[in-house]
């Protein structure tokens, strides 16, 4: 996994090859593609590890510490970047990450839902529901995430991301 | 243009070849290269005529009407997941629709604050000005697109974004 995060952030998710993950590693081509048979299976392994890393214990995760991923992650661009490029192709038909993506959404929602109830209980200030308002919040986290890949200088991830927050809790609808 | 938009709304970003697109509209290959040296060029020259026929004249343009066109979206899966995929892509290091996708933010964001600042003035009910908000409201429309094409029965994307522009306007802050 470590290996082909260093490839990854290395060459980009395009330029990384299964043939030099294999190199940095010491496997053949033959023996790593026994494990992962494919670049994009590769892939979701790497993102999957990155889920388990990131995963906080259920009920500790607040809003605060969200705000705090959000400026952790504008200091990994690269694991950031690929992410968003597999979120993108994944969308299009018979994609080999998309049921890994379809699952973590509804898994993400929920878990936000819960985390918007915790902060909120059930009705946010501004009228919305937690289950209403965890879309929108899922929905920024991503869309920030490919602006200020495209443009860093000009977008402030993690102080819009703040922003954010402050709407959906100062809201007095 | 158009039967570039054809091939990619029956076989997706992925499947969609300079190939089909020549046969489609009588060219050879070759002919088609002529114009289009590669795929990403196709597409990029594909949502360029797609923002020619979205565009709405300077000034025109209100919250309302932007909450139509998540509507008619909603009606129009393939170009939205060309538009998805191509985004995911861009962000990759040197790939081709990087400069579109960056000019493209600039603009979007810039237009998006003086559709705010002519329904708001120079602060949103939240306190935030217009310039601030813009990334927000981009980063919406783009990131339920990708819970909506991941998941359609689970995201309702106008719904959803009608409910972030109730957080926008009805915030006292």
């Amino acid at each position: 996994m470590r290996a082909a995060l260093e490839v990854i952030a290395e060459r980009g998710y395009r330029g990384a090859s299964l043939a030099a993950v294999a190199e940095r590693v010491g496997l053949t081509q033959q023996g790593l593609l026994h494990h992962f048979p494919t670049k994009e299976a590769l892939l979701v392994a790497v993102l999957r590890d990155r889920d388990r890393w990131d995963a906080m214990p259920a009920g500790r995760l607040r809003l605060d510490l969200l705000a705090s991923l959000v400026e952790y992650n504008a200091m990994r661009p690269a694991i950031i970047q690929t992410f968003s490029a597999l979120l993108g192709e994944s969308v299009t038909e018979g994609h080999p990450a998309r049921a890994y993506f379809t699952e973590r959404y509804t898994g993400v929602r929920a878990a936000l839902a819960e985390v918007l109830r915790a902060e909120y209980g059930d009705r946010l200030p501004s009228g919305l529901t937690p289950e209403r308002a965890a879309p929108l919040l899922v929905a920024v986290l991503d869309g920030l995430q490919y602006q200020w890949l495209l443009d860093p200088e000009s977008v402030d991830m993690a102080s819009a991301f703040r922003d954010f927050l402050t709407l959906l809790g100062e809201n007095t609808g």
